[in-house]
């Protein structure tokens, strides 16, 4: 008497994409307590470090302590992000399950964002596959090549699919174990989705799965929609919305997890994800960070009455 | 060597719905203002007053003056609200092209809007039609079913599916030439949308093909996205996203004209509409209702460098 529902991956990104792009660095106790809060609310999937130099970015310099906590929750599926082998090195001794390293499509976005340009940097990913082979402890930890300048770039405008499908090839041919493809600049449109994903999936041997959406300009849901469309189950997604990109101007953050997680549920996805906690979550955010922009329709307007998403979401699946 | 375009209509209903809940009357001649930089911009439908007691609604006051003003515009399709008969016979005698009853298939938000059951307005929807039909000069305009709370009522909650069938086809033999549906209060999902759609547009004799969303959680455009999956052709807006329903607690506006503009076009669809004079139109709004709350993601961010869009449209089509 079971039910089934399709699962839907949300992975939260705001401590690593969100926080980015926060000027103000939050506490590490803070970071720690958002981590535990959001897996009380049943998020299972974190990107929440970068492994770069504290110079560069200080609001990553705790990644190594943030990683250790974030690994005694259990079930969690610890991500971070690394731009480099060096970056690599230390995420993989760290102990994480995932390491997502950017791959720009956009050259320009490449060379401002890891100053490399996409192929170099394809090339510094296949080194990080023969990295993580080389140790047998870290056979089971995935590696995903974070395509970014996806849909459109800030500088270079227009990004042509023929070469987003020649650096996912590429990046499945270095070694990736998923691949998933960033809307940076917040460029995507529906059909844009559609499209390109038509074109993609019969040539990504399965390992396309994951999208990571900005809502930019309030066309996050509606991507969503299409990739759900497409058979994508892995979605990314920032608390309260906040973020962007430090390398790609006028970026607003990632698409709210709270309104994804809203959306998902009311169309009858699984999430495991418990929506008026993980709304909670936002209090921790607002007295860390206490000059972040907040955004979310959902927090605003508060859950419908009653269980009315979920006898929707029930129906929607029988 | 044309190219064919698949043609959809932005009704603007700012005008009408997003005034009718904002509690600072504009004055007429900015409501003027604003009809002839809209038409200027190419919209090219606007469901523009109410025809209902000054006393019930100011904001309203000057329909037959407002209406006089749209009618001098070239192309300009021209809609008004009417709750009963008497309104029917003043908006029609104002000349208007189209007028919409608005008929809840909720009976608490029914009784709420204009005092009477969904029967109870379904027969003063029939008694409209007698008097259309009563005076040539009267037989070219479109009588317009406008549902409301067809996806969820803020009063009653879930609004079951049969409910809607219901009314649809009750509205449809009370002599609807077409039938709009409604979520006044911001209940729709994707999926909800794409499941009533399924069984509506079989059993509709081709008379549902208009949708209007509110934006109250974030989902307007991923259920727009879904009605055009579905074919429907035909979607209300409002500039800014001002408004709501004054009774429909908690609604907020329709969803932003600039927003789904922006999104159509990138789709590839044609509105006729240029999105960059529509965005100049906000003035006219912050001049002359300075406390009202204006949204649009495209206001905020700008329309995208070049015409990207444009690009991204035209290779949509092809």
């Amino acid at each position: 008497m079971t039910q089934l529902k399709t699962n839907v991956v949300v992975q939260e990104v705001g401590l690593r994409d969100g926080l980015q792009s926060v000027s103000q660095v939050m506490p590490t106790e803070a970071k720690k307590a958002w981590i535990s809060a959001a897996h009380q609310a049943g998020v299972r999937h974190m990107e929440l470090a970068s492994f770069v130099p504290p110079k560069l970015l200080p609001q990553m310099a705790d990644a190594t302590e943030v990683v250790a906590h974030a690994l005694t929750l259990p079930s969690l599926v610890v991500t971070a992000l690394v731009p480099n082998l060096r970056g690599a090195e230390n995420a993989l001794k760290a102990g994480v399950h995932r390491i997502v390293a950017p791959i720009s499509v956009s050259e320009k976005h490449s060379l401002a964002n890891v100053r490399k340009t996409p192929d170099a940097m394809i090339e510094e990913f296949a080194r990080i596959r023969q990295l993580r082979d080389s140790e047998p402890a870290w056979s089971s930890v995935t590696l995903v090549g974070g395509l970014s300048t996806v849909f459109g770039c800030t500088f270079q405008g227009y990004v042509p699919e023929t070469d987003v499908l020649r650096v996912v090839l590429a990046t499945i041919e270095a070694g990736a174990d998923v691949v998933a493809l960033g809307d940076t600049t917040g460029h995507a449109t529906p059909s844009h989705v559609g499209r390109l994903l038509d074109r993609l999936l019969p040539l990504a041997q399965g390992k396309v799965n994951s999208l990571h959406f900005h809502d930019t300009r309030g066309m996050a849901l509606a991507n969503t929609v299409v990739a759900l469309d497409h058979g994508i189950r892995e979605f990314d997604a920032s608390l309260a919305g906040i973020g962007g990109c430090p390398n790609a101007p006028g970026a607003t953050g990632n698409v709210a997890t709270e309104d994804l997680v809203y959306m998902l549920q009311a169309m009858g996805y699984e999430t495991g994800i418990d929506l008026p906690n993980l709304l909670k979550i936002r209090d921790t955010l607002t007295d860390a960070l206490p000059e972040a922009s907040l955004y979310g329709y959902i927090a605003r307007q508060g859950i419908l009455d009653g269980s009315l998403p979920m006898q929707l979401s029930a129906r929607g699946v029988q």
